[in-house]
């Protein structure tokens, strides 16, 4: 084996090399490559951190590599490390293959010792300059390498201003730099208990040394871990010859972006000091100029710098955010790297490089994270807003939310219909509060989980909602709560945001969402590209519309249970759950067959020649009953308080009916195509509705597709009996009507017997609605809204989960049965259809799963619709 | 191809075509053969039923084989089909390939007509015998091929019976039985609007088409699914020529059987009537005579028949169960087959048969069912006994159990101290009720399933149970139950058949179970052949002993939180779970600790050698506590009450703390091994208590094998994480006690994902117990208390689901993942150790499922050890 090269100077290496070189060094080569001014310089491979590592020691050979890197960089700057008369100084810095804050960074100015930095004031003629320069070197040399907290430094700098009777840094003197550094070493020696290096060589093997063992540092560790970063990649190190922007007013430090990061804006953006270091822009004592401005001060490196700038993006083909220094008027590159942006920036800046030819549609598509759309289609916090956080709950509907503290329904209702900005506080909602949420701008509970009551109709509904915020102690009667020791009034102003589950006392700026051009382009494009569907899940005629506003192909799914939920339905729901006899039970049907008609008219208007896939009654049924505990201490009461003996008896009477309908864990009882099995009356209901519905917006002249999808399906059986009954139901109708209407009946598939039986319900079924929220609830045994509330948190604290599974699709469990279905329910039925409508169908990394499972379609939120668009496209190059 | 043969002489066939001859015409040929006194006949195959049905006529040449066969009868008997002088009368009888009562049987006599009647009344000299046959004939051809009602004949002939003043059919003369065949005559054009048959070749062909058609009648139909015959099979038709018990008082007909059926002793067994046919057997007019007897009236037949059973016995190496006619002193065998026994005989025919040397120990162990050995295990409901059912709840615990009813735990336990044998009956009850199931007999309930607490703890005590008798209409306050208008009063007497879920007024008679000797030797020879394991699920000393002596080779699953439900415990564990700091709940664990590890020592002893699997605490730990609802009940009692502020504040208080334990759905909640990550010091204090009482009983001499389990693991790293910690643990006791004691972790897999990702678990574990009792739940989505009450009885009725899936293994799905984790698991771990501790443990198909997947051992109840052991057996012989 040809034995390994650890060294490459800038000239050796390109943009190609990133695993080996790390990007910074691979940039820093590809620039010198294309002939621009970058200071000379070499890196050291990742193969060598690799092997440090490893060893636990420089690997042979590597040592002996950078001592002729540095003598060749000798000749190039026709300097000498460690020469007193013409020192050469250089910058160390770490260059991991992906970018990496919490890693070792730089250490500047290396190779100053008291010898050398009088060749430096001899070069510079600036003794104060030299001192300087040799102090900061001390500082981050000792910070990085020698691990000595930076802060006794920073005292020592004040203590020294405080004797001159000075403020700024800039008013000490030669003087009182040289004295500081020796008070440096000093300090060194005493939190150490050893001398500084003076020898320079001595101080690059220890800073390279350094910069390898910050790979392993926790917090580097950490960052790999929450980023997904493999541990393997190990960092490059550079060593490139200095350049002062401190050299006086010819010479300056700045960064620069080709375009507005913020705004997306082609446009020339960035900001600059004028005899500074680049620590000085990050330490924040004097405030950068706009970039604009060097085209007064420092016209001839401005005018090059725009060229280069220019000739960067052209050959990037991306935003690039560029470091640079002036020395004496000379300009230098110090770094280019793809700019990181905002969601609106990254939309408008990877359209308008298509316009310009620069890239194409595809990777254009490719720019743009498709999770970063979320912030384009929510009201957001201002980025810019000082937000003091009071506490924080669950994120369950994104958006931003303020207005006055309510804490029941009713009022919430009563201020919100005077327009009034209400946030309902509850310690769980329940279906008797829809009319409050209705009205208020968003909802905030103490209690419950992402798929609790008050998350799935706020979601629904699209509005900001934050729950199971455990800190938050309700006091109805006194109408309060308490944070800590923090009162919120009913009344006072609280924001709440549904993105990130914050909570926030008064009222915080908030930033409209803004749907531009731009970013209809670039989903068309998208569109254009992806081969898996993306439909919605909805459930009124607006969530429709918004949906197919946002680019929706059909609903995915249409849950029924929340038609039932409406004001003026839930006591006919009722009737029909506690009828003790079939005639008072049919008699509720029959109520509500006109009112399902109208929902699902609606909805097949607004989506018109699209699918609607509907699905029959799901939830436990004593969900739309009120609560037994309550009923039994309103018993009580009534009893004690003298109530009339047939009031007594109707409540007890109630009671005991709801009783006889609870259920120890309604998630795994009476529910899906069980109801349809054991009330049959319920489905036969809905679907007389649905093709009802189905013929008269055809008689209107619209097109309804028709998809009718069965519940928790575990057994073929179940199934087969369910879709005989209901195709008769569906037949009678059309031959009554003698309108025709094709339907089609499918499934969810969300339970893990569907999963490995789906050879057998394929058989019965011309589509899989892959339910994945159900199914990780029963793949990993976790009830969602009791795991969100009782120990899902510490398991992604303490790490045993990477990710939220209800968030994420878990591939290697959930995934694997929905490829086991997937498979087997094709063996039996090769038309079948399948789709993902649980919360992942608008996640990307689940959207690629489904992608590369062989998915027909993905269906999610209305306001997820965008982002799935663009992850579907990006699978689909991805897996090209 | 050559054509077909469909019609097979007796002398043609043997027991060895059954699949073609039918049982019984397999076993006339083959007692033919053996050169038996068989009236001569022949069988129409169950090929030419199988040809009929598909074409649904004659298939060709069948007639025609027919007509030869009866031609070849009549050479043999002297006698002719239809010949006024000397007439052929035939039997025909259905005959399927296993024995299926509920299709056509027997038309006995047919070839009768108005001209041969003459022709036997010649040959027998009897004119009411022969008039007799003929109106029988017509009475069994009329209901079995003609379908008209059976009990229009016998109005007839009460009616006859009144006009003449008598009573007894025997009554009725010649002349009397002559007008009725016209009669009957008439009826049948009555009934059919068409004459009877007069043609006996006519009748034959009827009468072979109807036993064709009678196998898809509906009865049959249903008694085939229920128990899963194929509906392939068909029926062949045995035609045979007629032999007649009825010809005076040297002529008899009978029944008997090699052994005892009852008791499996080696004795004559059976009974017979002189001068009778078959059906007066059967028709219980007279009372048939024990089979000795007719060794004084008809010695001869009588010495002939007892030579022919120990032939037949010896022949087919089995017990045989045979019928016979005596026509004029001559001996005529009609049917032998494997008699019906039960399961006490089975047991000993078995053996003593071995002990013969008629059979060797394999078959010997193949020839009792698992199944019927739970008879044996516990007291039975006396099968002679006249019982009423009152009404029918689950079958949650077998055996059955007579006392008063008794409302309250208290009293229960007040009275069953004093000796008094009493009921418990229940809503559904609760660890506060302990104490009074200890003392009680037998617990009926209301509510619940066969998991509820009622259920567990009564099967874990192997006391007999009844839950979720719905119909039983509790009114505690008035000290009474209803079911409809029956009223039961606290003191009355019921019995509970835990085995069928029977409850029945007063006391019924009940038989106790015997451990017989045979039953020792038989199981013994079980263990010999084999190949898998059979342990036990025990959590007390007691189960332990007991199990080992059903021959337990040691404990798979011993729970720990039923240690916990100890009425000196609970306090303590409710401390534990309610304390606000980590102090108290130290405080309650170290009381806790001591307790436990009794709990240990007691079970190692008694299991001195053998290996001792002990899961962590599992169950969620609010099912400790008391019910919100009572508390909210009781709350605002004491306020509406005027209770002291303190005392309200306490209620309050405690009931703010179980609100917040509280759960959507417990079964998928904070439990399992996500109770050690969330409170790790129950799981520490229990490990501790483990290997402290290992080591205690090794300083007496005993032998621990421990073995430590962590429920519901869904991720590997749960169970890295716990083993790591819990190593620790034991660790520190062994090195601190000096004693070493080996130990292993494994963990249940009860959880889909836990299958799915079994090869990464597996890295971590010494043994995977399969848990299918939860598995089931989660794989259907079923929650078994909700399922059990709510819709398993419909989809079990309906047919949804061929069996309950929580009492049979679910192969295809649960299976499948049984199937797949053993085979995850071994990949990554050769050494695993695999075992099943569900109910399934104890159930003989899902034993059989265990054996080929290729576990290594089952575990199930004590009172199913026997059972296991037998049908793991079994399972060994039929996969050889």
């Amino acid at each position: 084996m040809a034995e390994k090269k650890y060294v490459f100077d800038f000239e050796e290496g390109d943009a190609s090399k990133k695993d080996l070189l790390g990007g910074k060094g691979a940039n820093l080569a590809e620039m010198t490559r294309l002939g621009f001014p970058v200071p000379p310089g070499f890196t050291v491979t990742t193969e060598a951190c690799k092997d440090y590592l490893r060893t636990g020691g420089f690997p042979e050979g590597l040592w002996d590599e950078i001592v002729e890197a540095v003598r060749r960089l000798e000749q190039k700057t026709n300097k000498k490390l460690g020469d007193a008369e013409n020192p050469l100084l250089v910058s160390v810095r770490s260059g991991a293959p992906l970018s990496m804050p919490g890693m070792m960074d730089t250490v500047l100015n290396l190779g100053l010792n008291n010898e050398t930095v009088k060749g430096l004031i001899k070069n510079t003629g600036d003794e104060r300059f030299a001192y300087d320069s040799y102090r900061r070197f001390i500082q981050m040399f000792s910070d990085i390498v020698l691990k000595v907290e930076r802060n006794i430094f920073e005292k020592e700098i004040t203590k020294k201003k405080e004797e001159k009777g000075v403020k700024l840094d800039t008013e000490l003197t030669a003087e009182d730099w040289k004295e500081l550094v020796e008070r440096f070493k000093e300090i060194v020696r005493e939190e150490t208990g050893e001398e500084f290096p003076t020898d320079p060589w001595d101080q690059l093997r220890k800073a390279v040394e350094a910069v390898f063992n910050s790979w392993n540092n926790p917090r580097a560790q950490v960052y790999r871990r929450i980023n997904k970063i493999s541990d393997d990649l190990g960092t490059a190190v550079n060593v490139q010859a200095m350049v002062f922007g401190n050299m006086g007013n010819d010479s300056a430090t700045g960064v620069c972006f080709t375009r507005n990061p913020s705004t997306g804006e082609k446009e020339l953006f960035g900001e600059y000091l004028v005899n500074a270091q680049g620590e000085d822009v990050v330490a924040g004592i004097r405030t950068p100029q706009p970039i604009q401005k060097m085209k007064e001060e420092i016209p001839e490196a401005f005018e090059q710098l725009l060229k280069l700038m220019d000739t960067l993006e052209k050959h990037y083909r991306d935003m690039q955010d560029i470091e640079f220094t002036v020395e004496k008027g000379k300009l230098y590159m110090l770094q280019t790297r793809s700019g990181k942006r905002t969601a609106k920036a990254a939309v408008r800046i990877a359209v308008e490089m298509v316009h310009e030819g620069l890239i194409n549609k595809e990777e254009a598509v490719m720019r743009v994270k498709p999770e970063q759309l979320d912030q384009l289609l929510h009201p957001q916090i201002d980025p810019n807003a000082k937000v003091e956080v009071l506490t924080k709950g669950l994120p369950a509907s994104p958006g931003a939310a303020t207005g006055k503290v309510v804490f029941d329904a009713d009022l919430a209702e009563e201020l919100g219909k005077k327009g009034e900005k209400v946030i309902l506080v509850r310690w769980e909602t329940t279906p008797d509060d829809i009319h409050g949420i209705v009205e208020a701008q968003g909802i905030l509970t103490s209690h419950g989980g992402m798929t609790s009551h008050a998350a799935v109709v706020a979601r629904g509904m699209g509005k900001p909602c934050v729950v199971g915020a455990e800190e938050v102690k309700i006091n109805e009667e006194a109408k309060l709560f308490k944070v800590g020791d923090v009162v919120v009034r009913e009344g006072d102003i609280i924001t709440i945001d549904g993105s990130t589950g914050n909570v926030m006392l008064g009222e915080v700026p908030v930033v409209q969402p803004e749907l531009t051009g731009e970013l209809e382009e670039l989903l068309k494009w998208a569109d254009e590209i992806r081969k898996i569907g993306v439909r919605t899940n909805a459930d009124t005629p607006e969530d429709a519309r918004r949906a197919r506003e946002f680019g929706a192909e059909g609903i995915g799914l249409c849950r029924t249970e929340h038609m039932f939920f409406g004001e003026n339905r839930l006591p006919i729901v009722r009737q029909m759950i506690l009828a003790e006899d079939e005639e008072s039970r049919k008699e509720a049907l029959d109520k509500l067959l006109p009112m399902q008609r109208g929902d699902f008219e609606g909805i097949f208007r607004e989506m018109n020649g699209l699918p609607v896939t509907i699905r029959l009654l799901d939830p436990p049924l004593h969900e739309f009953l009120p609560s037994y505990t309550e009923l039994s201490v309103k018993l009580v009461e009534k009893k004690l308080g003298g109530a009339s003996k047939e009031e007594v008896e109707e409540i007890e009477n109630l009671a005991r009916r709801v009783k006889a309908m609870s259920e120890m864990n309604p998630m795994l009882g009476l529910r899906g195509c069980r109801l349809g099995l054991v009330f049959p009356g319920v489905y036969e209901m809905q679907v007389k509705a649905i093709i009802e519905a189905a013929i008269n917006v055809k008689k209107q002249g619209y097109e309804p597709v028709v998809e009718i999808t069965i519940p928790l399906v575990a057994l073929a059986e179940e199934l087969r009996i369910l879709k005989e009954r209901l195709n008769k139901v569906a037949k009678e109708v059309i031959e009554r009507e003698g309108i025709d209407i094709s339907y089609k009946f499918g499934t969810m598939i969300e339970l893990p017997r569907a999963a490995l039986t789906a050879d057998e319900i394929a058989e019965h079924a011309d589509f899989f609605s892959f339910g994945t929220n159900d199914l990780t609830q029963t793949t990993f045994g976790f009830s969602r809204d009791d795991a969100e509330g009782k120990f899902l948190p510490r398991y992604l604290e303490e790490k045993i989960l990477k990710e939220n599974p209800f968030e994420v699709l878990d591939k290697k469990g959930v995934g694997k049965l929905l490829e086991i279905a997937s498979e087997l329910g094709r063996s039996t039925n090769p038309e079948l259809k399948l789709g993902i409508c649980g919360e992942h169908g608008g996640e990307p990394s689940s959207i690629e799963f489904a992608y590369k499972v062989g998915l027909d379609y993905v269906s999610c939120s209305p306001f997820r619709v965008p982002i799935a668009r663009l992850a579907a496209a990006q699978a689909t190059l991805k897996n090209a």
